[in-house]
C-alpha cells in the first residue's frame, strides 16, 4: 500500500489532532498515523481543568474524541499503524509504517513521549500486577490496599490524589527533599490525610509473589535501607520522547526531544514537530494543540512556497 | 494605587486569558490588564470553527467568556486600563497604566494587534459611517446595499462571505492578482455568486456625503482610474501589534512584533510574550492560548529560579 498525501501527521494526541483540524480544513490531503488509540496520554486524565474554554474541566478522553470528530469532519483520514522510519532524502518524503509506505510532501512529527521506567528489579515483572504507570486507569484496582507513588512532579501528586480515592494509604516516594509540583497541587496533596511522604528515598527493587508485596527502599542521604509493604506502585517519574526513528534525521536535544524554532520547524525543510515530542514543550494539552496549529500553518506555507 | 503581583498579564484575549488560567491555578498572585473588553479581536467572530474541542464551532465572544470564567475561578484578577509604559530596570518591574502603577515580578505581554488602515482620504472621516474593520459586527447594517472588501487574506474573504449574507453585492478589491487566502476559503468565496473580484486594484479615496457613496480606485498594472459605487467598505488588510510602549525595551521585528523563542521568552528576563503580538504568530485562538500557557509556565520557572 503506497498512498500520496500533502501532509502526513505522526501521532494522534492533541498536537496531531489540532494539526489535522488545520490541514484538513485547509483542504490539504491529510493523513494521521496513530500507533495505539486516538488521544495520546491525556485520555487517562479524568478531568482536564486547564484547557481554556471548559471552565468546569473536561474528561481527557472526551476532549480528544471531540478534537478527532472535528478533524474528521474537515476531511482528515486516520490510520492505525506504527511509523518505523522516514525517508526524507527526496522532495517526496516517505513515511514507512507497519501498514506500508505513505508518501508526503510535508510531515508533522507529533508522536509525544512515553513513560519513563524506574529500571529496578521487579518493575517489568510486576507491571500490570501491582506496578502501574497510570493511576487514573488502575487506582480502583487497589481499593483498601496500601500503595506508593514514585516521583515529585505534578503528575506524581495527581496520581497520589487519584490513588487516595481508593487506597488504604498512599506514600509518595521522592528522591529529593522538595517536590517539583506546583504549589496548588502540593497543597492539595498535603491536605489529603491518606497521603504521606518519604523524602530523599529511592526504590531499589520491587518484590512479590503473584503480585507486588513490598519494596526495598534506600535513603540517599543516610544510605539506610528499609522495606515498605505495598500492594501497588504508581511510577510517575517522567517521560521519554518517541523519537527513536528520528535519530540521525533531525536534531534532537540531549534527552532526545526534537528541536524546533517557534514556527515548529525543524532544521529539515518540510519536517515540523508539535507537542510533547518537542524540546521545551510544557506537556500541556493546550500548548500541544497550539503547536499543532502552528505546525500546520507553516507546513502549508512550506508546501505553497509562500514562506 | 500601587499593588504588587507575582505576574501581570497585559491583554485579555485568548493568550492573556490562557496565561491567567495557568498562573492563577498555580496560585501565583495574578493580574490581567485589558484596555477594552475581555476577549480580544476574536469576540467579533460569529463562529470559530477551528478551536480544537468544539467540533461544531463556537462563537468567539462565548469562547473568550468561558476562558475568563475559568481564569477567574482559579483566582485571576482583572482590571480595565491602558498600559502606558513598563519600567523593567529593577527586579520588581513596574507596569504603568491609566489606573496607576502595578508591581510585578514577571510580565506576560499579550496585547495582540490592531487593524491596519488603508491611509487614504475619507477613511477616517467615514469610519462608522460606511467604513468598517469588522464585517461580523457591521455586515447587517448594509442589507441590500453594494459593499466592497479590501484585502486578499483569509480574513478578507471571511469578511466577504459574511457581507454576502446581507449585501446586494460584494466586490473584493485586491492589489495583487492572487489571493493569500487558503484554498478552502477561496473556494467558498468563488462559489458565492454575490462575490466578485477586482484584481491589481487599490483604493485611492473613499468619498460620500453623510455616508460612503463611492470609491476612487486605480488599477496598478494599467494605471487606469475608475469609480465604484458602494455603501460600505470593509477594510481587511492586516494588523499592527500593540507594542508602541515596548519600543526600546524589547527586541521587535521589522513590523514591530515582539521576538521570542519557543518558550515565549523575550531577551529581557522575566518578560515573556504570547499570542498575536509575537513575531511569527499564526493569529489563531488555539496558538495564542497555547502561547499563553507556555508563557505562564516559563514565567513561573523564572520566578522560582528553577529554569
Amino acid at each position: 500500500m503506497s498512498q500520496e498525501y500533502d501532509i502526513v501527521i505522526i501521532g494522534g494526541g492533541p498536537a496531531g489532532l489540532s494539526a489535522g483540524i488545520y490541514t484538513a480544513r485547509s483542504r490539504l490531503k491529510s493523513l494521521l498515523i496513530e500507533k495505539e488509540l486516538i488521544g495520546g496520554k491525556i485520555v487517562n486524565a479524568e478531568l482536564v481543568e486547564n484547557y481554556p474554554g471548559f471552565p468546569q474541566g473536561i474528561n481527557g478522553y472526551e476532549l480528544t474524541q471531540l478534537m478527532h470528530q472535528q478533524a474528521t469532519r474537515f476531511g482528515l483520514k486516520t490510520v492505525t499503524g506504527e511509523v518505523t522510519a522516514l525517508d526524507v532524502s527526496g522532495k517526496q518524503k516517505i513515511v514507512k509504517t507497519s501498514e506500508g509506505d505513505f508518501m508526503a510532501r510535508a510531515i508533522i512529527v507529533a508522536g509525544g513521549s512515553k513513560e519513563q521506567t524506574l529500571g529496578v528489579p521487579g518493575e517489568q515483572e510486576f507491571t500490570g500486577r501491582g506496578v502501574s504507570y497510570c493511576a487514573t486507569c488502575d487506582a480502583a484496582l487497589f481499593a483498601e490496599l496500601p500503595v506508593v507513588v514514585v516521583g515529585g512532579s505534578n503528575a506524581a501528586l495527581y496520581d497520589a490524589l487519584q490513588a487516595a480515592k481508593f487506597a488504604a494509604s498512599v506514600v509518595v516516594i521522592h528522591r529529593r527533599q522538595e517536590l517539583r509540583a506546583t504549589r496548588i497541587v502540593q497543597e492539595q496533596a498535603f491536605a489529603e490525610p491518606k497521603i504521606k511522604f518519604l523524602w530523599n528515598t529511592v526504590v531499589e527493587s520491587i518484590d512479590g509473589e503473584d503480585t507486588v508485596k513490598s519494596l526495598k527502599l534506600r535513603n540517599v542521604v543516610t544510605d539506610e535501607k528499609f522495606t515498605q509493604q505495598v500492594a501497588g506502585v504508581f511510577v510517575a517519574i517522567g517521560f521519554n520522547p518517541n523519537t527513536t526513528y528520528l535519530k540521525g534525521l533531525l536534531p534532537l536535544d540531549e534527552a532526545g526531544y526534537v528541536i524546533t524554532n517557534e514556527k515548529m520547524e525543524t532544521s529539515v525543510p518540510g519536517i515540523l514537530a508539535a507537542g510533547d515530542i518537542r524540546s521545551n514543550s510544557i506537556r500541556q494539552v493546550i500548548s500541544a494543540a497550539g503547536d499543532g496549529a502552528t505546525a500546520a500553518i507553516y507546513a502549508e506555507r512550506y508546501l505553497t512556497g509562500s514562506q
